[in-house]
């Protein structure tokens, strides 16, 4: 009880010598993102980024306004992320938190010049290319020199701590995770399934962002299918690659989420690079990207609403979810796949997605010859997802409650822009913390009480889950073990923390870190 | 309770000489979105409809794809509008409803040219500038010619059966208007107070956005009072006269709602224009546009989020206000003004603006030397206001539910975009009705009924109120009923509709139009 859980990233991620970092002065500060410190040189785009890592390059620091889904291979790359604009959870942070990478997020005290790739700080230095910064993202703090940092040294003791805290937490600790690189993490910090698999991820690689693109401007069905059958087997891979990684684990894969805009560019030249890449023509493409812009994509054609538009797409995630868990059993696996259907508002449309999804995955189990057991569920994510959880319980044999989305219709802001005026709500006291960061447990948290009375009215044996940002979060983790859940799932660095925060919530009271 | 409350819409607005109407031949079909019937001269932009108003023409349809605030004076001077784009809630729809003016919504079957002044229908035939067609608002369809229209015309049975209605119904009927015109109107269909006054609608006109752009572009407070100074004296003169016109029935006010951006131009030719016209830069008013933009303006900088952020515009409203109401009230009415924070999500922020709000009128009062009652309350259309309404209602003196954004934000979709996918919800059969047309009671309605409950318990004598377009919805106004709410608000021409549904909801069952 007396070790606050966030300490545990501190024992987790590289820190700075402290000699060097008590002489060093901070040319400016951001948020501490994710935490950690990297030193490196700075690179401002991806695309560079990737190559200078292809050149041998060890330390990079990647330096972006805001990063987005098409960044995420320089992230990969990169032992620190800089950006100028975003919250604590805007997309470099989120990513950033998952990876396990230092990132120093909204530096408005430097101005970035992406377009002739420099910045400048507030002192008027500029810094360009190839320069050595170095960032702390535990503190937000920026550096303009090449500080020496030291590996985390993990000692017996953690796994002391860590077995004393098995031993008493009711809540099983998941992760959220995409690929098999970061299940592995996960897996080594003991983890004990996969809570969220976000499976759009994997459609953002440079090796298959053409098919879903193709997929994306078909015209007929017949196309469509086309298309998705290029991506079935990339999926399939995917799958097992979890599957084996997660060594017979629950997974919980959740289909298709974002709206179709995010996979296709949207500057006129962009497009036209891509037009001709794809062989049609700027006006054909212009047109798409046109009639898939939308005025709140937030609330647009997303999660589930595409798989009603166009069930082929559920289709094929299902089979490439059901064949993979076949293949790896049958090499002596015990898989039992849980398919999760994203941004339900109403029962029917639940059963609708739902019968898609248990034809196609009946089928393929009957063709295969052998036996499957699998389950499909919801995310609970709208606020009438919620009040008619009695309804949605009935189709859904797992509610897993998405806390992201959650709050942000339950408050009615938007995560991507609430930052510039939450600011002001902060200094007024109107709020005294970040919803996205801790969960809401008056507001938000009411609605997950309510959803969790009414689910387990209509099926008692209902497992329930939490897999927002506030899976990794020492109060809403404690909030999750009153109100009985099964369990949280949270990015994999931060599986420790849970199942520290997890124990404590079981002894009782509050540890240090959820005062 | 033979008659359905839908019809009487045919009994208020112009119809087509039925001879006529049987030998035409419909060019394309659209939304039935405002009923009437209308024929004219077409017109592109607003810009010129205004132009052939003023040199006489009598009879002007308005096509274009989609309508925006800045058209209104268009829309005002035209006796129907067509567009290319949008459903039964887009803004020309909910608009002309509002104005009682013929409206053909979401017409795809024709192609429209905007630039090029022109429109194509099915057949290939091409009409341009002055060309005739008639609309017929209450069917959707188009007609390529002059169709001649008969004036509506109400009998002393309509009063007669208005007085039943009236001897019988428990719900209060409100209006929500805007001018002094759109009050006119609602009065002499027996309107009983306005529910719903939108401030923003003030600003757009051609004479004071001048004053809000400036407000809007201001760096420092001084700047923004001085900007705000501007506006003053025009939103009290819009206050006197719809106090004057309300004879003092309640006038519910709303503060500023709209997220900034609104009253900015969005495309670089404007910005250029306007940058000239108010003597600054093109880069400094760009940089405005930039920092204003929002991925999701629905769930963005809006609402009291504005008051919170910049009080002063609060204070400029209430100062209107309470001013109007004491110049009223010298002539001798008895006017109680209602001021109504939009977009409340927590107690606190609700405490905040109205501290700001209630020092303000209490100054303005003390200084008037004389007295003045004035309420303060809120709209409940946030779902985390509903769920936590026992404690926004310690600050609160009434409530009206802003069923279009709850709606909304209950089934996070936005009314903007969810035509694209709500299509397929009808004809898969997950949804039944437009839940942004009719009360979706089981989700919103729940959330509401929550809500009611809440208030009541902390403050018995609260009044509740429903302000969003289901007011004047039959099904919905039933639901107002059973639920003991104190009156609806509707637009103008709806007022009739709702005095009869109330009746026949307190006559215990539904008529005609409620099943």
């Amino acid at each position: 009880m007396k070790v606050d859980p966030k300490q545990l990233d501190t024992l987790l991620h590289p820190a700075f010598e402290p000699k060097a970092l008590k002489a060093a002065v901070p040319i400016a500060k951001g948020l501490p993102a994710s935490p950690g410190a990297a030193t490196g040189r700075i690179y401002f785009t991806a695309e560079e980024a990737v190559e200078a890592a292809k050149g041998g390059e060890k330390k990079i620091i990647l330096v972006r306004m805001e990063t987005s889904p098409e960044d995420i291979e320089g992230m990969h790359v990169s032992q620190g992320i800089l950006t100028g604009r975003g919250g604590m959870t805007s997309h470099a942070a989120v990513v950033a938190r998952g990876m396990g990478t230092c990132c120093v997020a909204g530096c408005s005290e430097i101005r970035i010049n992406e377009e002739e790739k420099y910045f400048i700080d507030k002192s008027g230095k500029k810094y360009v290319e190839g320069d050595w910064i170095s960032l702390d993202g535990s503190t937000g703090n920026v550096y303009g020199e090449q500080l020496p940092t030291t590996e985390p040294d993990v000692t017996g003791d953690f796994a002391t701590l860590m077995e004393w805290a098995d031993e008493i937490r009711k809540l099983r600790v998941r992760t959220n995770a995409d690929t098999p690189r970061d299940a592995a993490v996960a897996m080594k910090f003991g983890a004990e399934g996969i809570g969220l698999c976000r499976t759009e991820h994997m459609f953002f690689d440079p090796d298959r962002i053409p098919a879903m693109r193709e997929m994306i401007v078909a015209r007929t069905e017949e196309q469509r299918r086309k298309a998705l059958d290029k991506l079935l087997p990339m999926q399939r891979a995917d799958f097992e690659g979890l599957f084996t990684e997660m060594k017979g684990y629950p997974v919980t894969i959740r289909l298709l989420d974002p709206p179709l805009h995010e996979f296709l560019p949207q500057e006129d030249e962009d497009i036209e690079a891509l037009a001709k890449e794809m062989g049609i023509s700027f006006e054909d493409l212009k047109a798409v990207v046109k009639d898939l812009h939308e005025f709140n994509p937030m609330m647009g054609h997303r999660g589930c609403r595409l798989a009603v538009t166009y069930p082929e797409i559920a289709e094929m995630q299902t089979r490439a979810i059901i064949e993979a868990a076949i293949n790896v059993n049958k090499k002596g696996m015990n898989v039992i796949p849980e398919i999760m259907i994203p941004l339900v508002g109403e029962v029917k449309e639940l059963k609708y997605v739902k019968e898609v999804v248990v034809k196609t995955a009946d089928e393929v189990i009957a063709q295969s010859g052998v036996k499957l057991e699998y389950k499909v569920g919801t995310m609970i994510e709208i606020p009438r997802a919620a009040i008619t959880a009695d309804e949605i319980a009935k189709e859904a044999e797992f509610f897993s409650f998405g806390t992201n989305d959650l709050t942000q219709m339950t408050f009615g802001f938007s995560r991507d822009d609430a930052g510039k005026f939450l600011e002001e709500y902060y200094n007024k006291k109107i709020y005294e913390f970040d919803p996205f960061a801790k969960l809401d447990q008056h507001g938000v948290g009411k609605l997950i009480e309510i959803a969790s009375k009414l689910g387990r009215e209509t099926r008692p044996d209902i497992k329930l889950g939490i897999c927002g940002e506030h899976g990794g979060d020492p109060s809403s983790i404690e909030f999750c073990h009153k109100l009985g859940l099964n369990y949280v799932s949270c990015s994999p660095y931060r599986v420790p923390i849970a199942r520290l925060a997890a124990a404590q919530a079981a002894v009782g009271g509050a540890g240090l870190g959820q005062k």
